[in-house]
């Protein structure tokens, strides 16, 4: 999407051949910076400091980074050696690993000599794939705002409610929760989108407020309190989220604080979309109950960046000094509280039935 | 409570019999600092700027500050003209306009040159029935308490998840949702509590760790988002919240958030109760959709105040440039979702019923 009328992908190739490059999210919304991605080494740190985050964006850059570290060493045992250590980065996106499964499946059979330019042709294709996924995740989506649209006064937006991010920063490009929304913006229908600031890092104000200004969308930031009060008001017409991994009975793991937004709807009877790519999906998973949460750093809740008036940026102390702070990443949404799944293959209901009949071939092996 | 020791409350008289002086909540975590109001002028200010805030304290500040006001002119334009200003500075906590009548009633039949005098007494009596009636609340909370830790094992820690400051911070001492927790702590009952941090302004992170942490009751900051993920793992026994104004028909308005929590509470069988001294019932709504909602300025979202490591306090903007911000500061959590009220006269369900049969004089003239 467009960032100052530029076209921009979350990750792309350096002209070198040996490298590529990112754009650094824990800079934003502050600086707009890039960083080289030059070993499998870097590639997991970016992926574990966040500075690329999001569930499709952390797959394409785990497939990168076995690419760049097969270049080095494309053995058996290095293949092996740098699936595992680009796996154990983040814990509940099941993104990753389903990328580097993918990588090796397209790799373990070749002659070692070979591996590598054949690992950069997969990653890109795995990069590419998720564009493509996201725009179609978008062409059904909109079908949804558009339905919503015609029901609204002429000239009112509709108005979508989103967690987190998964915008395209999430992703290549497009977004999965923001699909949708670009395309029923840059198709004309007028959106407007309310978004959660997703405490404890901020997502929401950080990435998808700037780059829903970016592209030029409508969009109002909200305290992470706020949205039940919205829509008990009438003021959300549907929610659209992301996930980091669905279980096959239709649970969601997403962004800590998800959970609450489902139930917020179900009472009031806002629709509640849930927007990912056919990888996101953990076909060994019965429940949502067996996804992995991932606890992070009492320092996320207990600072805070942001910037001065003379643009400098810092870390500041916002608890009470000397308290102790939890910080669970994700919590698990009950597939009951979701309306349905939209993904690259259309809009189903949010449950083993739903996900079946748009993955007819996963009927066998679904737990 | 206690702070390093000592003990204070938010609001108290000065010697010279012309001021009185309150906590700046405004400083807090970072700094403790007191601030002398000695007009009407400076109490309405105080409300406003929220150097004073929580529904009771609001209350007994307004009632000082029409003392203080009545002190330079004591007559009906000017009783009447206090009142106005100091009732107008926040509109979702019911408490200053109880405070205000109270006060009214006990000075307006009296001769011009005997009000001052007696709307310092009254005054006082206000701040001294709003501990007593915050102690109260804390005897009748503490056998809930009892009876969840009754169903731990030995020496684990009852845990209590509450939202914003609903602490002695909110009152003029023990506060309403603390005072069984406080309580409990004293008398030797382990418990813990889960603060929400309470976005926008923080008042979890800022004020109920602060006053926690310095009366030395165990607790553990979290975002807003990760209380629902918390109650869906057992991890809290009960929920106990204040209110800025309780409608007849139970509705409960209180910091924006608090129906997310509810919500969750309801979701996982955890109790959800609600702490309110008397003076919080607005008997002459039908229901919460009446009570005003504020919204408050956008900076709010948009700005933090923190400490950096050189401990001097500034603000920052944590947004992406350029984003709107909405802030809704309370919300209406149904009667439906709330387990019971805590008064100052008992337990009791949170329905019409319920607040009839703790306060039964008022069959005739609840809305």
């Amino acid at each position: 999407m467009k960032i100052k009328g530029k076209s921009f992908r979350t990750i792309w190739p350096e002209d070198d051949g040996a490298s590529f490059v990112v754009i650094d999210q824990t800079r934003l919304p502050h600086r707009f910076e890039t960083v080289p991605i030059r070993s499998g080494e870097e590639a997991a740190r970016a992926i574990l400091t966040m500075q690329v985050r999001g569930a499709p964006l952390i797959g394409a850059t785990a497939a990168h980074g076995l690419a760049l570290a097969l270049r080095r060493d494309a053995s058996d045992a290095a293949l092996a050696g740098a699936i595992d250590l680009l796996a154990k980065q983040r814990p509940t996106a099941v993104n990753l690993r389903w990328a580097l499964e993918e990588m090796r499946r397209a790799i373990q059979d070749l002659p070692v000599g070979a591996r590598a330019a054949a690992a950069f042709a997969k990653a890109q294709a795995i990069a590419d794939d998720d564009v493509e996924t996201c725009r179609l995740i978008g062409v059904h989506g909109l079908e949804l705002i558009k339905a919503a649209a015609k029901t609204k006064p002429k000239g009112e937006p509709v108005n979508i409610l989103t967690h987190c991010n998964a915008g395209w920063l999430a992703c290549v490009d497009w977004g999965t929760a923001t699909s949708p929304i670009y395309q029923a913006h840059d198709a004309g229908i007028p959106v407007h989108v309310w978004v959660d600031e997703t405490r404890p890092r901020n997502q929401g104000a950080s990435l998808t407020a700037f780059e829903l200004g970016s592209h030029g969308v409508p969009h109002t930031l909200i305290v992470d309190n706020a949205g039940g009060h919205l829509m008990q008001h009438g003021k959300v017409d549907l929610c659209i989220v992301g996930t980091d991994r669905v279980a096959a009975n239709g649970d969601v793991a997403n962004k800590i604080g998800t959970y609450l937004k489902a139930l917020a709807a179900h009472d009031t009877n806002v629709p509640f979309y849930v927007a990912l790519p056919y990888s996101t999906i953990d076909w060994t998973l019965g429940s949502g109950r067996e996804i992995p949460i991932e606890e992070r750093s009492a320092d996320e809740v207990l600072k805070m960046q942001g910037r001065l008036d003379d643009g400098s940026v810092v870390t500041v102390d916002i608890a009470a000094p000397g308290s102790p702070a939890a910080n669970p990443a994700f919590d698990v949404t009950p597939a009951r509280l979701v309306t349905g799944f939209i993904t690259e293959r259309g809009v189903a209901p949010a449950d083993r039935n739903g996900l079946l009949s748009l993955y007819p071939e996963r009927r066998e092996s679904a737990a």
